[in-house]
């Protein structure tokens, strides 16, 4: 990696979280930003200037990793929805979506499952509006 | 899905889970054997006969997702190098392992990106012996 | 076990589900069926159809176990009212419940221990009304 | 330690639970002890009676401890905010409330500090009204 | 609730630590001793004089809840060997243990009850010698 | 925040890095830089570099946090290991270490504390030899 300062990473990060979340990111990061500015900041800047940004996977098999471990926490049904939308964005299909859910019944157990279940469906039922 | 039987979801999920798994598969299910064959059973019949064999998401992809929710749950040395392995055996690059694990970073935190780099050390290092 | 076609285990489970759920759980699997009728499918055929129909354990000791499962996963609230209610379905009493919830405290900590309680509170305040 | 009874242990953390949380733990014991006032008996006795009337550490650096653990456990909101305002109440300001969260992104991962952020904002809004 | 010192809490839970866990519980605790006398103590007190002496609910029927919370809790390897061993002294078979198991695959995932069915087998060979 | 280059994050992070770690943090460095350099260096940018060297707490009160949190994640006993020792470099006390494990019981529950607590004892002895 060659050097670069910070301000390069946030504009790299900032315009990376536009691509994939649209809208819908930038509205989370100003309700963080509210109460804590440097907190918004270090998500540009690490999660996307520095992590997102790195070219080994493409951002589709990004969001099948993220929402894969979103369901297994089972506790991030906010962050979940949002990266749901993210998915559609980057190239994923709702039956794909549904599929990783099925899929982690089997390592984070029915109860997560169902959760994200419907999670998907206030997402697809947002879209549809 | 049309109906099948029970020997029809074994045998269909016997077949994947070696293509996927291969000899440490096989290992991983007469070990549970020995103590619960009703449980290598379940694993066979449910999560490869019913869910892995499922077309929506690749084998490359659904390794992914897996790799992805053995680092979140954390506690899962022994099934992650299972599935690193099978990550291997279905197409994900050393570096696309790796950068899995650098994602996880975000969500998962870094005590659990610090234990999945061990475990694909140790996966790596075997696969050089 | 003997051989079993799909419906039969689908059979099997979903008389299970509605004598330990009600129509509770019908009303739960119909929620996942409008986006999932897969999982819905899964869960009755696995969760009902081939564990829960088994003679090791009676429906009263493991509603014992999953209780007990939940408060400890700590984010399966929903999930937790539902197995209330299935306990006190299949014969555990309201004292029994907050029992549990007590021994949990111990395994899980004071925080899901409250949640617990929280979650018993409206439980019980629904089958007053 | 000298021998003391249930009643002592009672009156000591009785004492030390007005102190750290006002009227906010007041109320939340009471819709407990509505359902359980066993649990919150055991909560009283044991929590503040026995561990947090020790003297080891300070009344501020557990609530930085307890802080930190409740973030960590992701599905604790209600708790957190509850002790957010007990570390107000014995010496914390706020900024040091936001330095822990954001400490926490890196051993409990982003969305459990971005959930810490929304929790804190909610207690910042309620104080300020 | 009778008011009782803490020594008879003490000498309550110390003869029931006992009966329940036997030699394998007084070398736990000993080893707890050696660097922290009081976890020790409280452990004796709480856990064992104040929850598991309730008699809402028998030792049997405790030991399901508590095998439950340590397989869905994933890191509790030692403590869920200690309890399976409980488990066997207050009247659950081998079988029982095993489908408590199968149906924590349920809610905890596969990982996990993998997991509990290794620390079953440690569990059974060491009495079997 | 001034604007820093990535090598001024880098510096100002290894420095505080061994301040806090000493040759044991250098160690888990090497360890993990084997295998994947850049997790290495986005733990010394971002841990040390963004974080750790925020002035709002000091470096005691932080590592209580980080020891809080890592005893509730409870599958991180190796960070646990080195964090204690990093407590003890910055100040805190053998015996407010074990008070903060104490107190994890109520948050955490007793098996991560009892973990903990077995952590602590390898350190201890570690650091008489």
């Amino acid at each position: 990696m060659t050097e670069k300062t910070d301000n390069e990473r946030f504009e790299r990060g900032h315009a990376l979280l536009n691509k994939i979340h649209g809208t819908t990111g930038k509205n989370v990061l100003e309700g963080i930003s509210e109460i804590s500015p440097d907190l918004s900041k270090f998500i540009t800047e690490y999660a996307f200037g520095d992590i997102y940004s790195r070219e080994v996977l493409g951002l589709r098999e990004r969001q099948i990793a993220t929402i894969a471990s979103l369901i297994t926490l089972g506790d991030a049904a906010s962050e979940l929805k949002v990266h749901m939308k993210a998915g559609l964005n980057v190239g994923l299909t709702k039956e794909e979506i549904i599929e990783i859910i099925l899929q982690m019944s089997l390592y984070a157990g029915f109860p997560r499952a169902i959760h994200a279940i419907k999670t998907a469906k206030e997402v697809f039922d947002e879209l549809k509006e």
